[in-house]
């Protein structure tokens, strides 16, 4: 599938609409298979993927071969190296993503009229989603497994350094999927590792592709959210605030705070900035502070946090809108929860976020008065995760307010529509 | 607030970026406004919109004679005067809108995790709607009160035709904003007839506008969703489609043919291709077309139906992409329910299309086959509606697969986020 030579931009255009249009027929089938067939070729896809594990394997020895020629560091090359154990792992999230429940044909809602017309709100597939992502070649498995249990056919662009191990495992998927009987071209990888197919992507491919999701860092997620002329889910960052209330149980706030903090600090949930209500900094800022250091968390504070705990290092206002994504914490003081409604309304953005406090009347008035796609009380912010809300898979978060907010799984990448029945009834 | 001289590009973007930022600030209060408040607010507005009724029929005035230099149709002229009964029209719709259910908090899902995480998805407001029209003055009460009952903010763009109008009704809205203590800026009219102005809003107003909602003729809608930057709630076209099946009804047949198509010719859930089930064209369609024909609707038929009720029209290609809007109404034979959806797939709007059939399972088959916003069995397509599906008044009908799809109401003009409560809950 890959080109050899490079096209010129119409060979591609048209290459990519046809991509488009094979995406859109299969899609048409998908749309009335029944949870039983999706369930199939999904292990018939994990048992290709078991029975294939030589050829994946050696696929991915020529990206990674290629990825030590082009000098990328240790931990890129660690998370493009497929292993044995590995290549299970993606046959094992096949698996799981078959034991979903199907979130087409569920009635959403349902109701009566007067004339006797009974009217359902009844979940669709989407259509056709395009998934853009870096490195990983597990992603291929997985995003195009979680489309597929939603109804939708996937148009995949892998990351270039992981080309070889993503044609692989698609071969893999789509010799499940024909098994199955359902079309191979329910999966598709972009057929080119040219910059300029993901252009045409974003672009719609004549109207067949209804949503993208951009899988990477955020170069690649403002790349996709400034040139999609398609819905985008994805989040850019995820700046999360935990606030320490004056009703907060100290041994509590310390320990979400940790937990919220340290527990991962790549993950988008991972909390970037801590405030604490000033009626309390005198004895809850120094044990917060001091356990986040203890933990090897460098401590970032504003003057006032500064002056009452010396060892921090002094913000500055860029700290407030960053995303360390490292074992960095910026730290400020605030006159109650409506100052750190404020401060997380000015600086955030609108991913998770979290409060400790006794005070119900305190929590409601958080939990209400921040625009964010998850609010906690009590609770880490690092349970921002599609598992964690016991939704199954996740294909991402997103921070939009359209279709999907929050975690992003099966009944997130699905439409709906109306079914009327009537017995003849006339509009007066 | 309009301009008596042009203002130049720069200040124009100055000022259309100010309007967005002043409707976000005023989105952030509407969020937690209560019901009693949005309540209070459209009360006050209509009591407004009554109290006014001189200024704005003054207004109105200007408006028309501008029309009537313009050269503008007698039609046209008709849909942009107001009378004293269309003013207290605009006011009743307030009042009805604020009988409206509130959507804003409702809790739409909830759950418990087996860390005693308990977990709820919650309504919310979208937040700035911006909306496009053309001529009639009344969109400016009724989509700004809409927005606001679902604690929205709204930018409104109306017609340059009716602008003197507008800008009186909403002199009245604000009023009644203010008198209820919500923010005036709730609802803003873009201050200039400038179309630049039209291209700025479309682009978000630096990611103030959250959704764009256009209220017009096609040609509208589709520069709104060729050059929207931010999600769009629109249909372009309704290309409805009524399916007669070989086990319909002959007097049902007849009566939804002729509901369907000619209650209402101008509206977008009237039908404009008539499909007939080859099995049944001897019996049934020389009585449909009689029966369309005698209330005044042109036939344009395929060759066969030609051949079979001579009185037709040879119908091009063309037609069967065609939304009349017209006595006009293109019809074809097709084999049987699986080659009706084929028919409405290749060439329909996916907007509304009805089923007449005696049989559930092919009545099943269409429901389920057929990708649109609405499908009926045994109904006429003219109850694509919002007030006819019981959600009260409408923005609109949307076609596209993303956050709303088909009758767009308060419900619709929502967003939600999660709530989660836990007493101390870390990820492990």
């Amino acid at each position: 599938m890959l080109h050899t030579a490079a096209p010129t931009a119409d060979d591609l255009a048209h290459e990519m609409l046809a991509l488009g249009r094979r995406a859109r027929a299969a899609a048409r089938r998908l749309a009335t298979a029944t949870a039983a067939e999706k369930r199939a070729a999904l292990a018939a896809m994990a048992a290709a993927v078991r029975a294939h594990v030589a050829e994946i394997l050696a696929a991915n020895a020529i990206d990674v071969a290629e990825m030590k020629v082009n000098g990328q560091t240790a931990a890129f090359l660690d998370r493009g190296t497929l292993t044995e154990p590995r290549v299970e792992a993606i046959a094992a999230a096949l698996d799981e993503i078959a034991a979903l429940p199907d979130p087409v044909g569920k009635v959403l809602a349902a109701w009566d009229r007067p004339n006797g017309l009974h009217i359902e709100r009844v979940a669709t597939p989407l259509g056709v989603i395009g998934i853009i992502y870096e490195s990983r070649p597990n992603v291929t498995a997985d995003a195009g497994a979680l489309a597929l249990m939603a109804g939708n056919a996937a148009i995949l662009r892998c990351g270039s350094d992981s080309y070889a191990s993503s044609e692989a495992i698609l071969t893999a998927l789509r010799e499940g999927l024909s098994a199955a009987g359902l079309p191979e071209d329910a999966i598709q990888l972009v057929p080119t590792r040219d910059r300029a197919a993901v252009g045409m992507l974003l672009g719609g491919l004549g109207g067949t592709v209804d949503v993208i999701v951009p899988r990477g860092g955020k170069s690649l997620v403002a790349r996709v959210q400034a040139e999609a002329r398609v819905p985008v889910f994805a989040h850019l960052e995820g700046i999360c605030h935990v606030y320490v209330d004056k009703a907060a149980d100290l041994d509590m706030a310390i320990a979400i705070a940790v937990n919220a903090k340290l527990r991962r600090t790549g993950v988008c949930g991972s909390a970037e900035t801590l405030l604490v209500d000033r009626a309390v900094a005198a004895t809850h800022l120094a044990p917060i502070l001091d356990a986040l250091a203890a933990r090897g968390c460098a401590i970032r504070g504003s003057d006032e946090v500064v002056a009452l705990w010396p060892a921090a290092t002094p913000a500055s206002e860029e700290d407030w809108r960053t995303e360390y994504l490292d074992a960095i914490i910026s730290v400020t003081l605030v006159d109650g929860v409506e100052a750190a409604i404020e401060h997380v309304e000015t600086y955030g953005s609108h991913h998770t976020e979290a409060i400790v406090t006794a005070d119900p009347d305190t929590a409601e008035r958080f939990l209400n008065g921040i625009d964010s796609a998850i609010v906690l009380h009590n609770a880490s912010t690092q349970f921002a995760d599609g598992g964690e809300f016991g939704m199954g898979a996740e294909i991402g978060i997103a921070t939009g307010k359209m279709h999907a907010r929050g975690p992003v799984g099966v009944e997130q990448l699905t439409s709906f529509k109306y079914r009327v029945r009537g017995n003849g009834q006339l509009r007066p």
